[in-house]
């Protein structure tokens, strides 16, 4: 039996993926500190470990034991905004830890290390963002995302380690964490609905995002393995569609048939425009149906009324105070 | 009094940015966990605290009570080759601590912080190396490097914090470690000649590099933070003269007057040829004396011999041992 790690995998995406691979027949090992995920997300038959990708000496007990055959690896702490202010955390949680998985995945033989990177790397470059462009990251978030694309391609070149990168893009939908007040704009829109708070966007909204259901890019993550043309490559996934900020809230809006009002709040240093090119994708890999914008957020707001919200975590190890936006402190 | 701090103070390039920057009247801190650096390197008239960048609580408190006006960053574990094998140990160092340092920059108005960075960034990129290309690091230490550039370029953005960045290459001269197995490689030549074991090299020894004597860098660096117009900008700073690896070790003998052989091992992945421009450092800096490496090399073995060996620390804490070259085993 295949034998697969889901790092994340009671996370949003995390959790998505494995079920895909337990529906593929893999035998599934989440391992999730449950700092940003729930335990009621990961699918009955995989086996849960709880412990952080921090922790090397577990990591390593844990790859002797299992031998597994492919890592995917999904956990991050993906605010990105928030990463200015909690450079220590990102670095040590996004690039370190992946850092600890890579070795034992070098050390145990692991076939193909799936990464998820993140549209961030590109920052501000010109949309739509292609793989070929050289990355061009605006925060701490994008730049140990690209740290870490970095260090894959020196550990195929140094020991022969196989892996696959897919970046991303506000990728949402149900299963996803609407408590956290840093991410990502739809749950926090959908938060602030539940609320009957007025919902707050970051400069004037004309801020353009692809937001991608994750219908279209668990499938694709989670059976790339069986591409070994894959290897070694990477890949921008998500949706083609592309919405202003917006758009976005009177869409979310419409789908709980509110009237609360949108507050607009200064702008914040962040990318204007980032939506990204997915002919690459296209070409090596079978695309999941498209799901609308419209229809996706039908869904999960479907499934939001349904949830309810959970007690928010307010993020307590901020490192800098220095122009966080007051609606973080 | 200008209050300065210099992290890895005891080291090699860190001591004589110290004793430049107290000829020029400033009060020095030294930060140092001693981990590579010697307290005999650090001048009598700085402050010297024993720590680690990774303590970030200690740094917290550092700053907090001493209000320094520039942070000369040089504390880092410069085993570029070794790095491959210890990718934990050198993103926690090299990025990490790094990022530590940075935060409390941020956090007490520090003027300028100036950071040693490397030509490693560069990678195999063609020769000269210019500050206009866009680097393609290729091992774990010049990574870690490149990804702390791209957050000092952030977080002046962001917190306009201040910086200038040098890309140093190949220093060597007298106060260097020569005791450490694996860096730099005069030093290893000397500790080789001193033991009259035979000089090993990695390949035919006719890759290139620039090795550039202490005082062609040092004092650059310390008096950098009196030019505002290199504020937020970077710097290639060392030799102009390129010699192969074999012709240096061919010189480090002549110099010691010795007969021991040379040894040639199987070649490792490491960069051809690297030297870079120095340009842009012309248009902004005066320019030290320049040193001929035949002339560096003799004040350095004149140095070595009344120095001797100290015991050599071999690095305990491999992470992987696949691949590693026999000879640091």
């Amino acid at each position: 039996m295949i034998k697969s790690l889901v790092t994340g995998g009671a996370g949003f995406i995390g959790s998505h993926v494995a079920k895909h691979l337990i529906d593929a027949g893999h035998e599934v090992y989440v391992l999730d500190d449950l700092s940003g995920g729930f335990k009621s997300n990961i699918p009955d038959q995989a086996h849960f470990m709880e412990g952080s990708i921090l922790d090397h000496q577990l990591l390593e007990k844990l790859f002797a034991e299992q031998k597994f055959d492919y890592v995917y690896h999904l956990a991050a702490y993906a605010a990105e905004g928030l990463s200015h202010f909690i450079k220590r955390f990102n670095y040590q949680n996004n690039l370190t830890g992946s850092v600890n998985l890579l070795n034992e995945s070098i050390k145990n033989q692991v076939k193909c290390f799936v990464f998820t990177s993140s549209i961030a790397i590109y920052g501000d470059l010109p949309t739509p963002m292609t793989e070929e462009m050289t990355p061009q990251p605006e925060d701490p978030y994008g730049i140990a995302k690209w740290a870490f694309e970095q260090e894959l391609a020196v550990s195929k070149k140094m020991f022969g380690q196989d892996y696959i990168i897919f970046r991303p893009h506000n990728v949402y939908g149900e299963g996803q964490n609407i408590s956290d007040p840093y991410r990502n704009v739809l749950g926090i829109f959908m938060k602030q609905i539940l609320e009957e708070k007025p919902l707050t966007i970051f400069g004037d909204g004309s801020q353009t995002r692809a937001f991608s259901h994750i219908s279209e890019v668990a499938p694709v993550i989670a059976e790339s393995v069986n591409h070994p043309a894959a290897f070694g490559e990477t890949f921008n996934i998500g949706s083609d569609q592309t919405s202003s900020v917006h758009e976005l809230a009177q869409m979310i809006l419409e789908a709980f048939d509110s009237t609360l009002a949108i507050e607009f709040l200064p702008e914040r240093m962040e990318v204007k425009h980032a939506h990204a090119s997915h002919d690459k994708l296209k070409r090596f890999f079978k695309i999941p149906k498209e799901c609308k914008l419209e229809e996706g957020i039908k869904k999960m707001a479907h499934w939001a009324k349904k949830q309810g919200l959970k007690a928010g975590k307010k993020f307590d190890e901020i490192e800098i105070y220095k122009n966080l936006p007051s609606s973080w402190k």
